[in-house]
């Protein structure tokens, strides 16, 4: 048991809570989302929310989901907000639960307008988005020192499916020496290309981390240049998050879990790059 | 109470856990870091983290602050990876306490690569960073469809203090219909000529949340031509997070805690941006 911290908002019949689930592992549930999962009636839930965390809802708990499966389309938009809606009216405590944060390329800000236009009382619980998470587990962080001052998300799933329409790729790859894209490997092939096409070299560091922070976690460092061959090489399988730029290298001296599971750390991961810059 | 999920790690002595505090509010601890805030012997916090989230340390833990106060210098960077070492050699659980996400603007990385040159064990417990967990508590999504598929994260301060050097302005505001800019009310005027320089419209719809999640939150919306004078006229201080960009307008529609005191939510906040697009 966890001790919960004082003032915690109790869940009300009518309510809906917007929640972040995470990338996966439990420990990265907020205790918010936590507290609301031991009080929810109703548990709406997408396709990328764990089954680890759907077991730590309350035992009376009804667990509802509107999530895409096997390819199949799943509820359109507008029937998860009237379901929302509607499970309001009826006095239950919902709560829509979300992958990641629900404020991150997960349309909650949707399903919270349905909200306030049907006039039924939220709250939005923040999660742990994968992007920062997830990479934080395959030992990459999303800046460092000397690294970086900026760095962009990018989703790699526009409205309609396909790679987002409207991105200036020239603008992104000079705007942030970090870019982390979310569900990138669909259109992988076409990503890279758009990133080498605006100029982004060959040699920039990759890595595709799948089911981040999941038991089956899998990660794979590459280039631009060998991403696609090494993604396809190693079967990797959606969910997962493309990170790119010079802080990927860093993965080398702080891939923790590699060295809990008895891989040795590099103390010096970016002596390599000075090394190239310099010629030798 | 709260359960535990089964599986957390247990805290071994001579080990140090990285692990991020988030934005302010106890409800946005994951429960890694709660579980780690229980177990440690010794937490080393830096200045943003909340009263409220270290007084969830277990009650023998020693609390030993390493951040800057009041303008005065704090400890420099290697010294607090030498106490980081020192302490997990002397078998303490060492619990480095960082605000929001330790890899997000946090210098984590440094302190993790040292602690890997010195062969001290460590993990890494992700944090919910304020640039999304903050502006989700003022009703700002990072992303809403319709508006963008990407955001950029940046920081106010760089290494030495300043507005960060080599940042390509022109880039930054093409390639994200959304910034947000961490540590960004020290240098506010000179960020908003720098976005300005680089093209942004004056009339780009911005926020500066001050002291996100926390009872003291304050949040004011302006617009990149008027919000240096209205954070000023507020008396804002840091920390502060500011938002740019059109998913800003959606706080009218989405200010949850805003509806819970009281004030009423819009249901067509981008109405008045489809209005003036045609003049009307």
């Amino acid at each position: 048991m966890l001790p919960a911290p004082p003032g915690l908002p109790e869940f009300l019949p009518g309510w809906v809570w917007l929640v972040g689930a995470g990338p996966g592992d439990p420990a990265l549930l907020t205790v918010g989302a936590l507290h609301a999962l031991q009080q929810a009636d109703l548990v709406i839930y997408d396709a990328l929310v764990s089954a680890a965390v759907l077991a730590l809802a309350r035992g009376g708990a009804i667990l509802e989901y509107a999530g895409k499966r096997g390819g199949k389309p799943g509820p359109k938009q507008p029937d998860i907000s009237r379901r929302l809606i509607q499970a309001a009216r009826r006095e239950m405590r919902v709560l829509r639960l979300k992958g990641g944060d629900p404020f991150v390329f997960g349309r909650g800000a949707e399903e919270a307008l349905a909200l306030a236009g049907a006039n039924i009382p939220f709250r939005v619980v923040p999660g742990v988005t994968a992007g920062i998470g997830g990479l934080a587990y395959a030992g990459i962080p999303l800046t460092a020192r000397d690294t970086n001052s900026s760095v962009t998300f990018l989703t790699g799933h526009g409205v309609g499916g396909a790679v987002p329409d409207g991105i200036d790729w020239a603008a992104v790859v000079r705007a942030s020496p970090m870019l982390v894209i979310y569900m990138a490997l669909k259109h992988l092939p076409e990503i890279v290309a758009r990133l080498t096409g605006a100029g982004l070299a060959g040699a920039t560091p990759v890595a595709v981390v799948a089911s981040a922070t999941l038991p089956a976690m899998e990660v794979r460092v590459a280039t631009l240049a060998t991403v696609v061959a090494a993604a396809a090489a190693a079967g990797l399988e959606p969910p997962a998050i493309l990170a790119v730029g010079e802080p990927v290298r860093l993965r080398a001296g702080l891939d923790w879990l590699g060295a809990i599971a008895g891989r040795a750390l590099e103390t010096d991961p970016l002596g390599a790059r000075g090394a190239r810059d310099t010629g030798s």
